[in-house]
């Protein structure tokens, strides 16, 4: 967990104000669920691993009688828990208060999360996680809208060049049917599957066999790697169905399809399209159904977010099944891309003063600046002028103005930060 | 805790925006501390009775021996909490960070706090705060400063005619001991003084009667009670020594006077001057060691917000005594008073579709009033289009257009929502 000082939290506060705006431009309603959900929603199954990892809020008033008998039943000693993701609590907050949201409800969630990792490089206890979803639409509009203003938030934030590899998880199955593997092996298979962009198509084929897979279905999986073109752009059903093997259903080509071509629309997009099937694309989490997506960039090698279909997971709190589907940006990841200037910085100044001038002159100084438009901090002059001038240069000031007692407004010269 | 659906949702994060605009215009930093502080420094004492109602966060790993063990101790099942408030985790935050702050620090934290209380109308367990605090500056200058931006952002808001009433505990401190009261009673005399606009002088008068305070303190209590001004403003050194009894420090009159004198200043202020003082305003918290103050507004009985110096606390966890003062502003009651218009709304517009019209028409048509500035709503046309249209007028949505299949951008006409 991290302490945020004032350039960094600056800097996440552009970069959320940024993202916010484009999701809400895009028709996406922000919401919020308390970071406290009941403990058995959090164990509900459908955190996967996370939900090892989540934090427990132990009871209040429980006393040593209530603590002895919780030793073999450590789970009565908690009642609440920290969110580890925010679908969870997206599905439960649909569920709560379906009759007041409209029947496409599509959501926008910006907040914290916690999980109870060990330490490492990149990894922290506490972080944002940035989520919009469409729920209630079935229709590959809603794969192409969350698409579509995920890309347009992540050029908005300068990053440009961005594009979105999509599969189908029925596409994924229907492949491996095709080849031979039995039902019971493709999860493990898809794990392997996965690291294709890691170990390359060899590595992965070289994995299936140490794991035991059948040695006929590796063969056949072996030979479509080697003839599978490269994910591309644009494509229709036709594309899809000839980068598959058959066994693939129409409606799961007809789906991607049309999320292509209405992307394809509303960008106006030619060869350069940022969407690509790629029929190896995987996706860790259990929960998804159907399309999965990706988010990457090529300045950098690691995803930078992702999404998919859920439609089975609503049904968990509805007891009745609602089409899900979502999309997440790696908010950690994009604000350490996203360019550090602060646009706002000229009209950020410092006002450094003698240690004579009266306390009135100061904050009547300071307020009229305040009345222009800038950011006003005071510091009261020390004798290295540079190192306080370095420090607010550092902290996003771009200005500064020396006063001395009796300085009008007018006499004051405003000079650039270096 | 509470879900807050879009357009609460919206309000909040348009009054949070407002907020931490005016906040940083007048030279304050935002920071974020993690939501979990470590369990020893949640319960050191600093937190008064808010430790009590402090979640605490299950350690990870506990097994039945320890479980048992703890059975006596049940602090050993915890080793993190959640915050109650923003001003522990502050002074812990200068105390890990200070090397790479200003000299005076100027503090902006706008985050969630967590209360354990008993559920009751108006008092949630997830809330926010909203605090500005100046950390290494012992002159009025800090007061002023946290005074002004804290009026400038309320007045931001629309809630204009908002004053501040200050005072000083040492003021207190003074006048109690110059009526007779004992040290050892002063803080339960204080808690009477508390409830001066509740229960009137009078009532006060009576109360401390029946607490068995010494009767001839509280009888030349009753008597100053009787011919004190009513708080006023603009005031000076001689106007506060006036409303008070001999034997308040020079220096704690003079610091006043000094607040005054710069917010005046600050604001240009005459007879109507937001800044009264109120020899009587006690403040709860048991760690304000000198100015306190309250924020009101003429349209609400309660207070919305307040604060004062804390020149104790920082060394708590420093070792080393640093001055510090500190205005939160009740965000939550802040909320329910801000106009609940969206000046947006008029850009916001839904597309109201047949069910025929081609999702690539529909997504491009989407994208391209997206590109002219507006927010958009795509919905399918259902046989109630007022109910449709009144749900998107509640989400703040204020234009519709209607779209048929082969619609043009150029045909399409955009009508205001009633």
């Amino acid at each position: 967990m991290r302490d945020f000082l004032p350039a960094d939290k600056a800097r996440r506060e552009r970069v959320l104000a940024v993202i916010r705006e484009r999701y809400r431009a895009h028709g996406f309603d922000e919401i919020e669920t308390p970071v406290m959900e009941e403990h058995g929603r959090l164990h509900a199954g459908i955190g996967g691993d996370n939900e090892k990892l989540a934090y427990n809020v132990l009871k209040r008033g429980l006393d040593a009688d209530a603590i002895r008998a919780a030793a073999d039943d450590p789970a009565a000693l908690t009642d609440l828990g920290l969110r580890y993701d925010l679908t969870v609590p997206l599905a439960r907050f649909y569920a709560t208060n379906r009759g007041a949201l409209p029947t496409v409800f599509r959501a926008v969630q910006i907040a914290p999360v916690w999980r109870a990792e060990r330490p490492q490089k990149g990894r922290y206890r506490q972080f944002v996680q940035c989520d919009i979803d469409i729920i209630g639409d079935a229709a590959p509009r809603a794969e192409a809208e969350l698409i579509v203003a995920t890309l347009d938030a992540v050029d908005a934030l300068g990053l440009r060049g961005a594009n979105v590899r999509i599969n189908d998880r029925r596409a994924l199955d229907g492949m491996l049917a095709s080849f031979g593997f039995a039902e019971a092996d493709r999860p493990g298979v898809l794990i392997t599957i996965d690291k294709l962009d890691k170990i390359g198509p060899e590595g992965v084929v070289a994995e299936l066999r140490e794991r035991g897979a059948d040695p006929a279905a590796v063969a056949e999986f072996a030979e479509f790697l080697d003839r599978a073109p490269a994910p591309a752009a644009p494509f229709g059903a036709e594309a899809i169905r000839t980068a598959l093997p058959p066994g693939v259903p129409d409606e799961v080509v007809a789906h991607l399809a049309g999320v292509g071509a209405a992307v394809a629309a509303a960008l106006g997009a030619d060869d350069a399209s940022p969407l690509v099937f790629d029929p190896f694309l995987v996706r860790g989490m259990g929960y998804y159904t159907g399309t999965i997506f990706e988010l990457a960039h090529p300045d950098v090698s690691y995803s930078l977010g992702g999404g998919g279909r859920y439609d089975g997971m609503i049904g968990r709190f509805l007891g009745q099944d609602v089409p899900a589907v979502g999309f997440s940006i790696g908010f950690e990841r994009i604000v350490d891309l996203v360019a550090k200037d602060d646009a706002t910085a000229a009209a950020a100044i410092v006002l450094v003063h003698d240690r004579d001038v009266p306390l009135d002159e100061l904050l009547a100084l300071k307020t009229r600046f305040v009345a222009e438009g800038a950011r006003v901090r005071l510091e009261q002059r020390t004798k290295n002028l540079k190192a306080l001038l370095e420090r607010a240069a550092a902290d996003g000031y771009g200005a500064f103005a020396l006063v001395a007692a009796g300085s009008a407004r007018e006499s004051l010269e405003v000079k650039p930060l270096a």
